[in-house]
């Protein structure tokens, strides 16, 4: 859920070349290393680029849902999302499925309160969701753990 | 470039709740922070989970233009890319524009052979290209520096 503002600025990414198919990416300030795996001429001294798209989903739709969630008043304790991607068989290798599991712990969590969450996430506020989903076909589900 | 039994593998990635909107996110063993800017109710902390879907396009493409590059023969000593989206209005802000600037350094570099491993990542490869390409608008140039 951005600021209009922000929907003006320009928005920034860079790698550049260490050695092999290792790169040093630039991301906000943070620096974050890329590389292939060793089956295909990497050493894995990073991540694979294609599975920050993934984490970049998760991201996305974990920051929609815990807001929402909250402004709903749930007592959220704790919140992860797994996702997992699947590839299409030829080139270009895209996702063609992903499915995405969020786990909400917390007492007294309502399951409408979490399905909206979701549902809002997809449908209108997540741009992961909205451009990976372009391509991949994407499923969510939820477990929610009731704490003591 | 991917090989064939990797296709069929499911590939991951997952975030757990630090706090506020701080996300600690794990893919591929590495941990990498996720976090929103104060505007947006976080504390940067970490990158912006948009961000790293043009992090994944930068490290997509730019494996795919070194590995094809040293298939040819050039003589890189050096490779920067570099990506700059922009959103569009409304919800979601999907990235309605991305440009991608290449830089190559080295040693009597073929502008043909640079051109031509672009171009193949980018109709051919490159996965990211491929699913951004479905909402954005994807321009890409390059800059060939001659080292001394």
């Amino acid at each position: 859920m951005q600021t209009d503002e922000e929907s003006q600025e320009l928005e920034r990414a860079s790698i550049s070349l260490a050695e092999g198919m290792h790169f040093v990416g630039e991301v906000d300030g943070f620096q974050i290393d890329l590389d292939a795996k060793e089956e295909v001429g990497g050493r894995g001294t990073g991540a694979d680029p294609l599975h920050l798209l993934l984490l970049g989903l998760t991201g996305c739709t974990g920051m929609d849902v815990i807001s929402i969630l909250r402004k709903k008043r749930q007592q959220v304790s704790d919140l992860t999302v797994e996702v997992q991607g699947s590839r299409v068989d030829g080139h270009p290798k895209i996702y063609g499925y992903i499915e995405v599991l969020y786990r909400v712990w917390g007492k007294g969590i309502d399951p409408k309160a979490v399905e909206r969450s979701i549902e809002l996430s997809k449908t209108r506020y997540c741009p992961a969701m909205a451009m990976l989903g372009e391509t991949a076909q994407i499923t969510t589900r939820y477990e929610i753990e009731e704490e003591a």
